[in-house]
């Protein structure tokens, strides 16, 4: 096997084990209701909502890097699952699994992107540039959404404050003044809808 | 409502309206077989597929442009469904269902990017532009792929034949010469293997 051959191996072996994404189901339900989400359509819809929503952000800002890292932030979650944000006991140790589950997955790619991509999701995992703060802005922002659209669905099974919500997305409410009304608005409606504690 | 407020809601309103593509199923298996994947899986799938490939198209090609391309390039089969590349009664009217539902869909975002995002679909549908040749060769490598994975499962429910698969893929032939091997080792081991009449 030359070279080339041996490194689109890897990254076809990479992309083949990412399809378990799909069966990764987060907490949060379609905005129809019906069901809940997986890792890789929440991935996706994330990207797009970076896509659409980037003139509130930095004019500056490096949009493919913000939608790369979009695109791979979960992965890690194949091994390590879903870690509920509002649970406090499971938050606990989900650094030191998502660590190892990032070492085995990026480590199918070849050495090269297995770095750029481990590095990428430690950036977003640090919020530490201004394309990491977007990132997370908008992990933040798609789940309430949903929950609003779903009548509250997830936010009544899981008992979710007013406050829990208001601290998880502290974030969101540093950023761009517009996304901010935008949330602000969004969550006053659930708790007049009754969706929030 | 000011301007900034009623532009940020037709976003919004366009980001929950996409939120069906979660809902549109192909005929693709994931790659363990366990059931058909929908348009939000695929879309993201493909887009991480073109970071990670990018090398071996054009050095000169617009990645970011490729990626948004895949991320909206499936959103007129929330009204026009999903059509099987190989029933070609249901691919008669395929282009004017498709047409209308651009219209309809694209419509909710403001007019300036309703425009951009509608001629980028446009775009990718005549493969005009070496970014859309690049996007269609991933659309049609990632159901391969897939297939293969998942013991020819949606191949053998169609009964497709090896004619049909390379029909279908002659475009990732005059594609990446890489690329294009993988594509013939992947189908060779599918017509071994039995999946393929």
């Amino acid at each position: 096997m030359n070279y080339h051959t041996e490194r689109l191996q890897k990254q076809m072996a990479f992309l083949l084990e990412v399809d378990k994404m799909k069966n990764i189901i987060r907490q949060t339900y379609l905005s129809d209701g019906s069901r809940k989400e997986n890792d890789a359509e929440h991935s996706w819809h994330l990207a797009l909502m970076a896509i659409i929503l980037s003139e509130y952000f930095d004019k500056d800002i490096d949009l493919l890097k913000v939608v790369k890292m979009l695109l791979i932030h979960d992965i890690v979650e194949i091994d390590a699952g879903d870690t509920f944000c509002h649970d406090q006991k499971a938050n606990e140790d989900k650094k030191e699994r998502e660590e190892k589950a990032a070492k085995r997955i990026y480590q199918i790619l070849p050495d090269d992107q297995a770095q750029e991509y481990k590095s990428l999701w430690h950036e977003f995992e640090n919020v530490s540039t201004k394309e990491s703060v977007f990132a997370n802005i908008l992990d933040r922002l798609q789940p309430s959404i949903l929950n609003l659209s779903s009548n509250g669905k997830s936010w009544l099974e899981h008992e979710v404050s007013k406050k829990q919500v208001l601290e998880r997305n502290e974030m969101v409410f540093s950023g761009p003044e517009e996304i901010a009304e935008y949330m602000k608005m969004l969550l006053d409606t659930a708790v007049k809808s009754g969706y929030l504690k």
